[in-house]
């Protein structure tokens, strides 16, 4: 660990125990802990700020309110060859899939595609890390998960959708694979915090005020306004899908029935999240490994000198993190502080 | 059929024999012919005037390039429970689709979720007749289309992928179901058309010259120019991963690799379709199916007057369609002209 002016650099490994300890001291099992924290830490790493350790206090908060359990156990089973259900027991999603990973897998490259469906699960992260690792092991994955009801959708006049984020995996034969990760909102709500708290204005088109009226105020569209969905009804229309197969098919909550007024700091959606895993290793001929390079050369040849997931990518794996002073003064307060 | 000033009403019925007459002496076999005008009959009857009678031209210059074979069989297969290939030998997408459609059917019942690939085929329709019937049975359908390269992803510089359609379906009970189809470009290829044949200029926002300036032309788009994905950054990933998705599972050609210079005439863009299919009666507790009614139930209490696919649903049953003078001269012209 390293001191600079303001920042600290902290190894990834560091982090990921003092952010591991911070959960346990908050209420988590020791794997959830553990899971949670390589997700955080790796989110910090890769340079997703609004789902790295700025998210830590609305894990601890939402952990002390009782809204979510830190040592549920995912009941898992399955009633088709292709479908597998995992109940997350009010825990986190991120404990869910961990859990199914290994059967959802198999269940994928015996049938060619299968649905992982998780209710009761609580997201605050971002959906790049669940999605990624089905890429590295060379199969695609789809991901899509509800929130809390933030979201007007193109021809309603209230907040009923979440940010509905959507997300993509697949491999590319010797390179980075091809990820991308969206709140299917104008903005992801961890954006807004983060201007809030910084105290930025946003860009025209984001979101509204209490009285429906477009603000560039973040404060505004987090008290009592609403985001919009990117991409006029476009956007809306998947933001759309993401909430009825979300949860239609895990039976876990809609966006706008998610009351945590009982449990005051909770900031955790309890909803579900659904993905889709292909093995892309049937296909034929040539076969997607030969076509998934081609079209990142054929991207390159156009003039793209980047393409979705590939920044994250390359400095994922730079070793250690530079956060704020304060924020790792938080960080370490929150260690030591007696377990709730 | 009845004749008002510069219109013409025609059963739906009578404009489907119409269609299938032109399609069958343009080289369709009987069964292809049938399957193409259900569909653009379907479309004209339901308001998608982008993919209804003004697609016969392209489907007849096609055919009569040489560069679809409007007699082809599709050919089936399977290597594994829940992905189920087509191969649709240089015919219709729309006629694979039809041979294919109970074995995929059985499959996702069996499986919980399964995966029909087609490639080696040709998709100048709307999306939402293919994933609609799904639907219909009480199952949820995702399909995506590449086509040929017309549009510019966001960071290159020269077009590279396809309108590339993006369709959903979901049964909803005790209502329409909700059903969307949209080009994840700004603007449809077929609404770039229209808008060149009627004069009309275009928003700002939809495409480029062939200078890569900004234009509100129609034709500057059409003739060397290209369009952009809707939605900025996370509308180019879509219509990216539709690309990936498409030529990588299917083994049929990237958008950009359409090449019909050898066809003059053909309009048929040639590469394949995927269509996702989950039955959502596996999934529990409550059902897909109470959720589905409660989801629109919550939509109308937003003050959504209509869902996606309301619309079409509520005007495709009215048993007749207007189409213009000139256009129904025009079809009945070309079934009178002899079989080429």
């Amino acid at each position: 660990m390293s001191v600079r002016s303001g920042t600290v650099d902290v190894s990834l490994e560091a982090l990921k125990g003092l952010l591991a300890r911070i959960f346990e001291r908050n209420g988590c099992s020791s794997a959830t802990a553990s899971i949670l924290a390589a997700n955080c830490a790796g989110a910090e790493a890769a340079g997703s700020f609004s789902h790295g350790v700025f998210r830590v206090d609305g894990y601890v908060s939402s952990l002390r309110s009782g809204w979510i359990d830190g040592a549920a156990g995912p009941e898992i089973y399955s009633k088709s060859p292709a479908y597998v259900f995992v109940d997350a027991k009010n825990g986190f999603a991120q404990v869910a899939l961990h859990a199914a990973r290994d059967i959802f897998v198999q269940r994928i490259r015996e049938n060619g595609v299968a649905l992982l469906s998780i209710r009761g699960s609580h997201h605050l992260a971002a959906l790049w890390p669940d999605v990624t690792p089905f890429a590295q092991e060379g199969l695609i994955a789809i991901s899509m998960v509800n929130s809390f009801g933030c979201s007007i959708p193109v021809g309603a006049k209230k907040p009923l959708l979440g940010t509905n984020p959507f997300a993509f995996a697949a491999p590319i034969r010797g390179e980075a694979p091809l990820v991308f990760d969206f709140a299917t909102t104008s903005m992801a709500n961890g954006d807004v915090q983060l201007a809030a708290r910084e105290g930025r204005t946003l860009p025209p088109g984001i979101g509204v005020d209490s009285s429906g009226e477009p603000t560039t105020d973040p404060n505004k569209i987090l008290n009592g306004g609403a985001l919009v969905p990117f991409g006029g009804h476009k956007g809306s229309a998947i933001s759309l899908m993401v909430e009825l197969m979300v949860a239609g098919l895990t039976g876990g909550k809609f966006s706008s029935e998610v009351d945590w007024s009982a449990h005051p700091g909770a900031q955790t959606p309890h909803t579900g999240q659904i993905i889709i895993g292909i093995d892309p290793s049937f296909s034929e001929p040539g076969g997607f490994s030969d076509r998934s390079s081609q079209f990142i050369a054929m991207l390159r040849d156009a003039g793209m000198e980047s393409y979705p997931g590939l920044r994250r990518w390359r400095i994922q794996d730079k070793g250690s993190v530079t956060i704020s002073s304060a924020m790792f003064n938080r960080l370490t307060e929150y260690a030591a502080e007696v377990k709730c």
